[in-house]
Parts: structure tokens; sequence; C-alpha cells
């Protein structure tokens, strides 16, 4: 049998995640005909030895150990970040190697040149680890729904700020509360920006608009908002008026332009998005022919990212062994269909939406926050008004029917400099749902 | 472009689908590499002409037309049954001719047959429309947990039962009733045996099994209990002690056996299996990298399973095009390593059970039917008796521990026989979340 054989260069927790599948299931992979694929060597600037059970692999401080190796077939590369991953990828590429990447925020900025790259060279770019870990999103798109126009994107792709989302909303903590868990578990980075603040999420979209309608990967123009300033009372009445409170990445497909935002979104209780709790990440695609489907599981972790890189990797050994290289498209389109889209402004969202007040107890304040949302054509569609307590301002909570984002802000600015309320108003999105 | 002709059997529901999408995605499977496919002949019995749009397509009554055409790549079959689409799809493959399918009853009963012989004769069989419709299930285990043992399947896999069972949950109604709005609306045939007794799920199951085991896929030893016999009082102390009861296809892999199974089963309601309503369709694979993997989506309907039976032809269509063929085993693992597993008796099994007595309002009616279960080695987690009428018999409602069904049966055998229950003990089963 043929030998594929794998350089890794990371050796973190996906790296140890992929050696270890690799390492677990070599006996499977060869019994459904994956090939003969083993590992020659890891390249880590931080290791001095490797675990026993891997002692037969070469360790390196030095990347182009493996990318200069004419031996090696598959170059892995698992050290995140965007300057020296692009290189290494961009060199691997040079010299003929197939590369697979779990690298969202590299893609997400520079795929159209390393993709572009990887066309010249007529060599396979893998990249379902880069997003919802194991779940197996990006061969669903680009094969199993091949015969769909993607009409929507709509997941919860980060499970750092699903845990803390579902903390803060099962235990009523706070935020920072919620965070400091998150970390204490090892679900949160010290530094947890890209998680928290919908960066990380940004780039998984892209990358699956990508896939879905065949346009350029590049970050660009995607609204992103985060979930920190939000707060507990927001999610007490989200849940009283039957919804929950979710990072999502949203995308809808107008044609000539595509919706493109990450923000906290009300889900209604029905919908399969709001029951995807702690960790876990789902993805819902509506195709015209299929409608919805949704993919779930474990967004991140060691193996079930490492199970991901792997089912790459034995993607590319089959398509090596049988010779038939970019069998499927790397891009999920042919080079020459993959277009530019505009991306819709946020002025011009429609969506309904869920808005706090913390109003003063003064008469007529519903009268005029309602005569304010009705100058601006925005429709009430429920209120609730509770507890009037004379020294404290009294939150006053709406829902609206479907208004555009410009008619909103202008309402809320409008409402915010009079002076009726104590505190600028809450503004949370509420996800439309196609099917109803 | 190379052309890739398909013949298709049977323009029934799916047929229809199937032809409609290919029509309609014509030009994005060409922009997505799938090659110039198209449909040369429709064999239908009932046919008298094809729609307008498909006027260039060669309408026979005799599917031999399709099987001697030499020019033929593809035969789609989609007549069902096990008689005459067993004869064609044999003729196909000694043809020379790729299969694609959505005949579950087929497969779970002639697979190795059919298997066997197309690996005879080095041509694919096509089957992912044969499990949940538009859903890429198939795919996604031969492929995406390539690199994973799967542990377990977990799945609702038929929509006409599900939507029946939400109804009676949401509803209120009996079973009797559901049915007939079921089948008023179109979701239920007018005989609905096979989707209500479970035997549809149990061909889909036994299909899982086979791609996520490597075992052979003949329909052996699968217990199946339908939901003819529920009753609303068990949904609704189902809901009141956290449960939603579903039609479950559940089998787990103890390695030299496996059990196969299909019944009711109470699913607490924390688990995404327990939000599936109406006549979707999911699926959970729980793989020893990846942990718990869902996919979701319309397991039945025109356009949603024509999409799978397209994104087949597709994928023969590639293979065809890049001279690659069986580059992904048709069984998931190479035919040398598909292995005979024993089913586990059900005596076996061991689960937590809900079981209602109808017991009389006697004293001491509850100490015997605790001591009836303890002294068969059944520990009670909770029970609910509720109100006393003198006239009627009383529910006494319970859950256990897990216990084995032959334990099981024997102490509900003990307690049906005394004088102090009214009618038959009723058991369902409780479903064990393995990551709990």
């Amino acid at each position: 049998m043929q030998e594929v054989k794998v350089g890794l260069i990371g050796f973190g927790t996906v790296g140890r995640g992929t050696a270890q599948v690799l390492y677990e299931q070599a006996d499977r992979l060869k019994r459904r005909g994956g090939g003969n694929v083993y590992i020659k060597t890891i390249a880590d600037i931080a290791m001095d030895s490797l675990p026993p059970h891997l002692q037969g692999i070469t360790l390196t401080a030095d990347a182009n150990d493996i990318l200069d190796d004419p031996e090696i077939d598959i170059v892995v590369e698992l050290i995140g970040g965007t300057t020296l991953a692009r290189t290494f990828i961009l060199k691997a590429i040079e010299n003929g190697k197939h590369v697979v990447t779990a690298n969202k925020a590299l893609l997400s900025q520079h795929g159209s040149e390393i993709f572009s790259a990887a066309a010249g060279k007529n060599v396979e770019i893998g990249f379902e680890a880069s997003v919802g870990g194991g779940i197996p999103i990006i061969k669903s798109l680009k094969e199993g729904l091949v015969a769909n126009r993607i009409e929507s994107i709509t997941g919860i792709l980060n499970g750092t700020a699903n845990y803390i989302l579902s903390k803060m909303s099962d235990q009523g903590l706070s935020f920072h509360t919620a965070l400091q868990e998150a970390q204490e578990k090892g679900y949160a980075e010290a530094d947890p920006t890209y998680d928290i603040e919908g960066m990380d999420t940004a780039h998984k979209l892209v990358i699956l608009m990508a896939m879905a309608y065949g346009m350029k990967m590049d970050l660009q123009d995607v609204t992103c908002e985060g979930i920190s300033r939000l707060q507990p009372i927001d999610i007490d009445y989200a849940r009283e008026m039957g919804y929950r409170l979710k990072l999502l990445a949203i995308s809808r497909n107008h044609g000539d332009h595509v919706e493109a935002r990450v923000h906290p979104t009300m889900v209604h209780k029905g919908h399969m998005l709001a029951s995807i709790n702690g960790t876990y990440n789902g993805v819902c695609f509506r195709g015209d022919m299929v409608e919805d489907i949704l993919l779930y599981g474990h967004g991140a972790g060691m193996m079930a990212t490492g199970s991901a890189v792997v089912a790459d990797i034995i993607d590319i050994s089959r398509n090596i062994m049988v010779g038939c290289i970019n069998r499927v498209q790397s891009l999920s389109y042919l080079p020459e269909h993959v277009q530019e889209r505009k991306v819709t402004p946020m002025a011009e969202l429609r969506c309904p939406y869920y808005i706090r007040f913390s109003s003063l107890d003064k008469t007529k304040v519903l009268s005029r926050i309602a005569g304010a949302l009705g100058n601006n054509g925005i429709s009430i569609e429920s209120v609730i008004q509770k507890s009037r307590e004379a020294e404290n301002a009294v939150p006053i909570v709406m829902t609206t029917y479907e208004a555009s984002e410009e008619a909103v802000n202008k309402a809320l600015a409008e409402i915010d400099s009079l002076d009726i309320t104590t505190d600028r108003a809450v503004k949370i999105r509420i996800l439309v749902e196609d099917h109803e």
C-alpha cells in the first residue's frame, strides 16, 4: 500500500489531538481504505521530546525540515496566527505539498491568496477543522448539499461565548462571573477577546459564506458585536418572552448582496439553536432544496478537532492514492465561478427587535417612547412594564415587529435624548425564522 | 466537458424531486465542478408524458431501456419495494452501471448481495437518500467521521411517527386522531404500518449500523416496537417527569455484539433529540474522538430527498470524470473488513424504565409493587401517585434506575398476576445518556 507522509507544524492542543487520533485510529483508517498514512515529522519550537508512543516520529524546531522534505505529501499547519502560519502554508504550496489547517483567522483574512496559490500548484487545502471542531460542516456544505442554493447560515460557532451565555442564563450569573468560571474550567483563554467579542465567530462565518455562496473568502464588513456588555436582566426578560440569548453568526443570501453579522440574538425557544447549550456548537443551513439542516457537536477540543484534521488528511490521502487531486473544489465552486459579493450595510438590515428602556417613573413615558418608535415606522409587538418603585428607574421592555436597523437606531437616539430615561436603551436583535 | 448520463427508474414523488433538483440546479452543479450530468431516460409504467421542461428526456415504460442502454452511466432506482427493485439494481450492476437508490427496505434486507455484486463489477452504490432524506448522514458517517469508532447511534428517523407523537404531546390527541390528522396532511400513508410500527426506522438503523460499525447490512434481530399503542396519559406523565416521548432507533456498540432496537423511548428534555418535533428527523452519533454529533433536517419530502439523490449522482459523476471509482468504500469499510456482529438479545438490555401500573385502590398496593420490583433487583428512582378516586383504578407511575429488560419483564409479569392491578403494566424504556 502506498504510504502518505504527513508533516505536522505546531504541537499544541490540536496538534497533539491530531497525532493522537492518527495513532489511535491507524488500524481503523487502513480498514476504511484511508491508506497508510503516518506522521513523519513534527515541528515545534517548544518541545524537547515526544510522548513515548510517538517515538518513531522526527521532532524538529525548524518547520523548514517539513516544508523542504520532498518525502512529505501533506503539511498540517496548527500553529495558528496569521504571519508565520501564512508563510509556512504558502511555502508548502510552493513546494507542491497539500495543506491541512484549522486556522480560521488566517483563511478568513488571507484565504484568497492561499487558495489562489493552491490552485496554481494543483494542491489541496483541507480546513474542516477551522469551523465547528469535529462536526463535518465543510464537507456537508461542499458535497452533501451540493445541489442547493444556500439561502442562509445561522450558527453558534464559539463554545466559549455559548458557555458563558448558558451560565448567565441558567444560573443568573453576571458576564464577568461566568467568564471567570469559563476561564477556571479551561473553556476560555486568559485573553478571551476573540471569543467573547465575536471575532472568532466572524472568521468562521466568512469561511462558511465562501463555501455556501461561492464568494471570495475575505474578512470584510462583517458586523461584529460581542457579549461582554450583556446583562442578566435582558437574559431574564428574553426567557420570559420565550427567547434564549445566543451569540449568532448570521448570513442571508440576497443574491447580489449578502448579510454578514455576528451579534447577541434572541432565538425563539422552539428553534433548535435555542437548545444548544454549554460549549457545544451548531449551525443551521437553509438550502432551497433541503430547507433547514442543523449540524451540532463539539466545536473545539483536542480530540474533536483532531478528528476533523484527520478526516481532511484521509480525504487528501484517498485522492493521492487514486490520483484525483481536487476532485472536489477547495472553494466549493470552480475558481472561475467564485464571485465577489457585497455585504449588506447594517443600516439596511430588517428584523424584529427586543428593546429595554430604563425609564423614569413619569407620566406619559410609555406614550412618548411609543410615539418615537411609531414616528420612525416601528410597530410594537409586545410590552412588559412590571414594577413601579418610585425611587428607581423602571424597565420597560418591548419587542417590535420587523423594522430596519436604521429606523431603530434613529428612534432610540431620539428616545435617549429625551428627559424620560436614565440610561441608554438596550437593543437586541431577534432571529427571524425563514420557515415560519 | 465529459457528459454523465443518468437513467431514472420510477417517477413518483422522489423521482420527480430528483428530476426537478437536477433541472433547477443544473447550472450550479456545473459551477461546482459536478460535471455535465443529465437524465437521458426515465422509466415509469404509469406515465404518458413528462412535464414540459423535461421534454428532452426519453420516457419509457420498460426499465430495460435504461438497464440495457450502454450510454447510461448511473441508474437511479426509485420504485421502492424489494422484488423488482432488486432485479433492476442487480441487472444495472451486472451491466457495469453505477446505482443510486433511496430504497432502505431493499438495502436493509438484500444489502449484502447488492454490495457484493457491486464490488465484483467495481461500480458504486449511492444511498444517501435512504436515511434521513436530505440530511448528509451517510457521507458524514463514511467520511467526516472516518477517524472515529462509533460508540452509539440514536435517532429519530421517521417523520410520520415523530409528527404523530408531537401532536399527541402538544395537543393531547389520541394516537388515532393524530394519525388521522397526519394522513389528512399527507404526512402518513393510507397504510401507515411501516412508519408507525417502526419497521421503516429499523431499516434505516440497519443501514447506519453497517456504515458505523463496518458490519454486514442485513435486517436481523432488530427489536421493533411501534407507537400505535401509546396513550396520552404516558406522554403527559413523561412531560411531568421532564421527558419527551420519541420513537427512537438505538444502537450501542459493545464490540463483539451491538444493540439494535426501535421503540418508543423517554428522552430527557435537555437532550437535543427531545427538541426535534413534527416531521423532522435527527440522528446522534457518538464517536470516540468527536463525542456527540447531531445531524438534523427534513427526513423525507420530494425536494429534500431529491437533493440527497443528486448529491450521490454528483459524487459518482466526479469519480467517473477523474477515474477514481470507489475512492470511498460503499460500505464504509473495505469489503474484507466488513464483519459479522451479533445483536445483543433484548433480555440483556440494561436501561432505566418508566412503568405505569393501573392499581386498585387497596392498602399495601405500593408496597407489593415495590416488593416485586425489589425482589427482581430493580431499584425505584421516583414515584408519582396522584388522585385517589374510589371508583377508578389509580395510576401509579414509577421510574427505575438502570435494570435489565429480563428482570423488568419478570417483575411486571409477577405484578400483573397479582389481584391489585386492573390492567397490564405499561413499560417504556428511558434513554441513557452516555455522556452524563
